[in-house]
């Protein structure tokens, strides 16, 4: 059924994810954007020449499947108040769960695991989405559509998305800070950022093929204690010195020093 | 001078750094290795029929430069016992001094900024090489040296060195153990650690046009505290609790939270 005509979609909200689904969606085959809702109109404003658009959830049009990508503060009330009921309603979160949805329909989660910027493209291909449906038999239609628009597609719990989008903190959130934290060290010296550039490429590049366990290099790992004191030293900031301590002896916990 | 024939190098050490030097020098049409020096000829032997191989420091022949690729601690003691004098003699490293080479020679610093290991090839012409001379009129031999194998070379003084090597600690070893942490939460729920894997590519590439200012996304960012409790409860490690609060109140603070 879902494979001899195009899946049809509506789009709740109009953040960072809703706009990269959009464009997935729109250059897929498979799966056609009915609809596009936001409670401010305007933001969408500039789509109306390519797909319905609405502020208004009583004229939410009829499809195989809502996808609710609004902040996880507003899921819970949204779903509330849609105007139907025993459809499949997902949301895009990494920390909310399918029970946040209201029970009047069927749930799920459509979790694209990546980070959007509105300024930056994304190789939709290559985002992994992580799939939940409560009811078995709403996975294969997610599965779907989540496979017409990137080759990685997962099944995972509600803990599992959990760990995975607590994990993404660590290795995007944290990860840029310590970046933002070697710009302030480098700007201090009048030293250019631009040349750790190659490194920080070389150090994601690194464990797409090797562990983290087996990548780590440095003078925590070889606990060279002389170059440990001397970056101590050059380190201004109270807490800086304190994240190269917590860092290094976590490394050294890790690698048994 | 250094343009109507090849420059002479030789190199002594044969760590990371030194094996991926030489193998970056052989593939240039400007620079001849004439001579590898390492105290153990175990570790060079392979390369026996490609290149001149030595462990005795009396053996060692005349060249215009002399690349020092040991370990910190024994640049020192190597460049004492060198058995000549008024020659150019460099390091590698990114925390010792130019003055840490007996000053019998003429001294420099040729940091290779990349994390180097054996498994892993790299793409010698995108790593940035910092250079310093101690005599001015021994910049232009260096840069030579350096332009052969690499589009980016870069002046820099010793404490611009210090500051960039602290920095490369910070955006590689400590941002390779968070991708470690990462491997741990998701390990822990039995969640694939591999679907983080597009997440730390964009991280990197995101860098590489956008300050890591305005790159920054996230829970602290937006101050959205009921997520940062929610993770704070997932973390069992004590050592991953402190470092998640430390990163966020670093954000916040960067970002004015």
């Amino acid at each position: 059924m879902y494979f001899s005509s195009m899946i049809s979609v509506v789009i709740l909200g109009a953040g960072n994810v809703a706009h990269h689904l959009y464009k997935a969606f729109s250059a897929s085959k498979a799966v056609k954007v009915k609809q596009w809702y936001n409670r401010h109109l305007k933001t969408i404003e500039t789509f109306k020449n390519e797909v319905a658009i609405t502020d208004n959830l009583s004229e939410l049009t009829k499809a195989d499947i809502y996808i609710i990508a609004v902040s996880d503060d507003a899921i819970t009330d949204l779903s509330k108040r849609l105007p139907f009921e025993d459809r499949l309603v997902v949301h895009t979160s990494g920390s909310a769960t399918a029970y946040d949805l209201d029970k009047k329909n069927r749930r799920g989660v459509f979790y694209p695991l990546q980070t959007f910027s509105k300024a930056a493209d994304i190789d939709f291909s290559q985002v992994p989405i992580c799939l939940e449906s409560l009811r078995k038999t709403d996975y294969a239609l997610l599965k779907s559509v989540a496979t017409a628009i990137t080759t990685i597609t997962k099944r995972v719990n509600s803990d599992q998305r959990a760990a995975l989008h607590l994990a993404a903190v660590f290795v995007n959130n944290f990860t840029n800070q310590l970046y933002r934290v070697a710009h302030e060290i480098t700007e201090a010296e009048g030293a250019e950022f631009d040349l750790l550039k190659p490194l920080i490429i070389e150090t994601a590049n690194k464990v797409q093929d090797l562990s983290p366990f087996k990548a780590q290099t440095g003078p925590a790992k070889r606990n060279d204690k002389k170059t440990i004191k001397k970056h101590l030293k050059l380190l201004k900031s109270e807490h800086h010195k304190d994240l190269y301590k917590l860092l290094t002896a976590l490394i050294q916990d890790t690698h048994g020093r």
